[in-house]
């Protein structure tokens, strides 16, 4: 049952709402794919940027694998992991596409993306498939712009379990959530 | 004496390891001062660029006061509130510090910077005194590259109850820690 339940069917989600997903912060999975060969790293430092287009900005350090299959294919797919993936996604962190096939190694389903080449990984909660739109700071920074063109999420849970990085191998697991939607003027929400 | 507990005296911290605090992806409380007036703004878009040195970027939008003032005067601090200001960080948000002066407003206390003229606020978790670093791409997309000088912390809680927000009025607090160090090939931590 366990294994029956790794992962929930997704729907179209809004591509301007993914900060609802990316904002709070959570560790992230990035899957790419080049030349046949896919890759996913484990990624934590990102930012969306803007609402529409919907931008993200991410941190890939020219040191993984993944940093020359996305600037050579210009795509890739942000994919939200759950608590339930921990190890998977520090085993992920800790190993190079360039030695292994880690969909396999770590037992992932990649799905077909309907605007990138670049795999979904199923067992993820959403999957936000990404064009390049910037690279003006990738030589200096490794920092690249993305536009989410196309969203998948889980309808349930509504917040799902996340996985935020300190630092030191230690993780902060997202908590309850709590609205204070009455004192947000109108046009701030 | 909930009045007398509104802060702990914070001790230096080492700028290299503010991943610790800000990579969760918590809102944070982006304080400035130019020309002799001083800000407060609420800020959820941002991550961390780099360890050494210390870099920070952010998304704060031209439609907001702080962006002018940052922008005149290179500097800022990112101030981490914890959920005990939940409220006044929700109003800080809502209003603009071109009608009013948000620490006396929101009963908040400047306390003097080593580094940088903007003020730390008092009643946060950790202060991190930032210089304006790279503006390449602030007309674009309003993004700040900012170095992280000075950073101050309190020792305890480790791990303090932060925010993050969900849009929508909604915030995540931060849940509990876990540890997978022993997952973690030594040269990943």
């Amino acid at each position: 049952m366990a294994h029956m339940n790794r992962y929930t069917a997704k729907k179209d989600f809004p591509v301007s709402q993914v900060r609802r997903f990316l904002e709070p912060g959570p560790i992230v999975l990035v899957s790419s794919k080049w030349k046949g060969r896919t890759n996913i790293m484990t990624m934590g430092w990102h930012t969306v940027m803007e609402f529409t287009p919907s931008l993200v900005g991410c941190v890939i350090s020219s040191g993984n694998h993944s940093h020359h299959i996305i600037r050579g294919s210009g795509e890739c797919v942000i994919n939200l992991p759950t608590a339930t993936l921990t190890d998977t996604v520090v085993k992920i962190g800790n190993t190079s596409g360039a030695e292994i096939d880690k969909f396999r190694e770590f037992n992932l389903t990649p799905d077909k993306g309907e605007l990138v080449g670049a795999p979904l990984i199923r067992e993820c909660h959403a999957c936000f498939e990404c064009r390049l739109y910037d690279d003006a700071l990738v030589d200096k920074y490794d920092f690249f712009i993305f536009e989410v063109v196309k969203a998948h999420a889980a309808a349930t849970p509504k917040y799902p379990e996340t996985l935020h990085y300190t630092g030191d191998g230690v993780f902060m697991l997202s908590g309850k959530t709590i609205s204070r939607k009455g004192l947000f003027r109108p046009g701030m929400l």
